[in-house]
């Protein structure tokens, strides 16, 4: 009875490692969750108090579909800043969340029979808006160790029918940044060949090793003028459940953005507009920095724990929250013996053995991956990142005891 | 460069009356708005203090993508004590919204090809979000005085292609409320050519002259298994503005509107959950009751105003909180002599001669209509409907007056 693109689309694969983690939590065990794609914070005071005010003040009625006129001036602002070039309100929409704002682009841009290149491992829910465009997600494999994408490969993608590239810098899950040069060649490579570029900077926010987040439409002179940059108040902010996030984006895609949220949902939640209108305005940069040095110390004492790993190489870890595991060559091995095949198959493990909640790789298109946030508080991370390396150790000791020792009966594959 | 869908959509023409009469406003001039879908009203002090409580306690983090288990139970409950049957959390999926509830419909149901019924005079974004899903609008017109549709119509417009129809009782933009007879017959023809039905009923907490709502999961035993009902908290609530609204559906509709929403925008506002939430736990009835008081009092002092209108019959204004004028015969007359061709026309005279915003019926398919909402408060209700009364008997006087002295140049058609 359903529609035919329903059977197209499975639910986002890393809510549902949040709900299975949730569900073990909730039947009464001790699980220790680094599934989740959100800091373990709570929003400045700025957005809090900002809330209540727009609470108090009665803001309760419709606003512009794209958001308040004093919100897309302060966000042009901020991006001007960041970016070193001039923004205006009418370059900006605001959406509720990064998620609306990519769809946005995908309706916007794409006719049934487009092509769109997806750097793989991605983010489920882009190749799922493409589909719910009527398009066709092209992907291309960015390898272990760095998950940075070769450009060759992503000129080898394009087609006739190629109409955009998808470009998640910080990358979710990998935790990937891509340097400059890599994003100036990724935008010739538009130009040369008149792509769009859908460029999610959602983790802007979470750069380290000294770096500077590098927005697409900054990298290349060409670049703006064919780049919709997606971005959101939710990671940074600690907000992701108020979703609020916002397109920068040249004046015609902004007003196909507003046609289109004034069929798909309206304004963002409009209390929500106002909260990050007062952290806008009244902000200090101190919850941020804050923010950041926390992530930051989480990362260096994550980094120290996994480097017991004797499975898998250190993850990236160069920018988001995420330690992005390439357990290729451990899965090689146990799948030998029928212990596990898949980075589903660890995370299962990992659940049950040592009640750890992470997300497969799978969920992004990739069997051999396995990510775990380091967005939680540190009493948590460290003994989960701990059972990890302990279980996934033991894993391969089992293997190699197995091997060596008298051949028990193969265990099924499940 | 933009995908060809955008060149199907206008952007919603209600949220365009909107913001021409909120500009006119900005410009200085002292403009009465009866040109906005929404009650003037706080929201009740249980969803504020609700809402409070949200931000104080932390309600930052993503929830289920189609609601917190604990608010689908309120919901399921509330509708099966206002419908007289079971539901079960299971069967609701809180939305951004009643506009992403009817969008997950339409692209969980409607595949490229399908035909959707939809009567006319009609709110905007039905067609739409048909369009959005590939789908083709049919529509089936509504006639002055009552807007109820024919059964015969409808039954004309069944096409093999058929796969829904669009049904919205009380009706935006016309203010009728459909009988149970009409409501069981359009039941009996979706379960005789086998339609899913899409109820609206956003304005249920608006209906007058002693009437009860009728939700049409409940005038057939064969409507609820084919029914999605669209709701929302919105209206009744006064609080249009946090984008919060439901659906009551069968499961595997629920199933694929929480798989969509995991992909469109993940959860409602986790404060806007949390709020209705508290109000539903607490809320004693009486805001609502006083919404209605005051709503209803309101259509009556204004009935009495529009009594006076020479050129127009008196509205249904049966439920919502809309006056629907059809101003046929005063455009079949006003056409002639150039003056005003349709309701844009007189839309754009009521704006610029006596400073009141209202919505042509052109908005909703309808050239002859016009809509004036009765939601404002009365000391701006009365001024306003008696300009209305007054420029609109004006045009016509100006006619009789013209058509009978010395003939001037005709007047531009603007």
């Amino acid at each position: 009875m359903l529609a035919q693109r329903m059977s197209l689309l499975s639910g986002s694969g890393t809510a549902a490692a949040r709900e299975a983690t949730k569900a073990a939590a909730a039947a009464g065990r001790q699980i220790i969750d680094l599934a989740t794609g959100e800091v373990a914070s709570p929003p400045p005071p700025t957005v809090r108090s900002g809330a209540i005010a727009a609470v108090e003040d009665g803001r309760n009625r419709y606003t512009e579909s794209i958001g308040i006129r004093p919100l897309r001036e302060a966000v042009a602002g901020k991006i001007s800043v960041e970016t070193g070039q001039p923004w205006e309100a009418d370059e900006i929409a605001i959406t509720a969340g990064a998620k609306q704002g990519l769809l946005d682009a995908a309706l916007a841009l794409l006719n049934p029979g487009d092509e769109v290149i997806i750097v793989q491992p991605c983010w489920p829910t882009f190749p799922a808006q493409v589909l719910l465009a009527g398009a066709k997600p092209v992907f291309v494999q960015a390898e272990a160790p760095t998950y940075v994408p070769r450009l060759g490969a992503i000129r080898a993608a394009v087609t006739p029918s190629t109409k955009a590239i998808v470009v998640n810098s910080p990358n979710n899950p990998t935790g990937a940044v891509y340097d400059r040069t890599t994003l100036f060649d990724i935008a010739d490579l538009a130009v040369t060949y008149d792509l769009w570029i859908i460029s999610d900077e959602c983790y802007s926010g979470f750069v380290f090793t000294g770096q500077q987040h590098q927005s697409m439409a900054s990298v290349h002179p060409g670049a703006r003028s064919r780049t919709v940059v997606v971005n959101a108040f939710s990671k940074q902010l600690a907000m992701t459940g108020w979703r609020l996030g916002y397109l920068a984006a040249p004046r015609e895609l902004i007003a196909a953005s507003k046609t289109l949220q004034s069929h798909t949902t309206s304004n963002p939640n409009v209390i929500a507009q106002y909260a990050a209108l007062h952290h806008l305005q009244t902000g200090d940069g101190s919850f941020e920095h804050e923010m950041h040095a926390m992530v930051n110390a989480n990362r260096a004492a994550g980094l120290k724990i996994l480097s017991g790993l004797a499975v898998a190489p250190p993850p990236p870890a160069q920018g988001t929250f995420f330690f992005y595991l390439d357990l290729s060559s451990l899965l090689a091995a146990l799948s030998r013996d029928g212990t596990a095949a898949t980075g589903d198959d660890i995370s299962r493990i990992l659940l049950e053995q040592a009640d750890v909640g992470s997300v497969a790789g799978g969920s992004f298109g990739d069997p051999n991956g396995l990510r775990l946030s380091f967005g939680v508080p540190r009493d948590q991370l460290e003994p989960g990142l701990t059972r990890v390396v302990e279980t996934l150790n033991a894993l391969d000791g089992d293997r190699t005891a197995a091997c060596c020792a008298p051949q028990p009966e193969p265990i099924a594959q499940h």
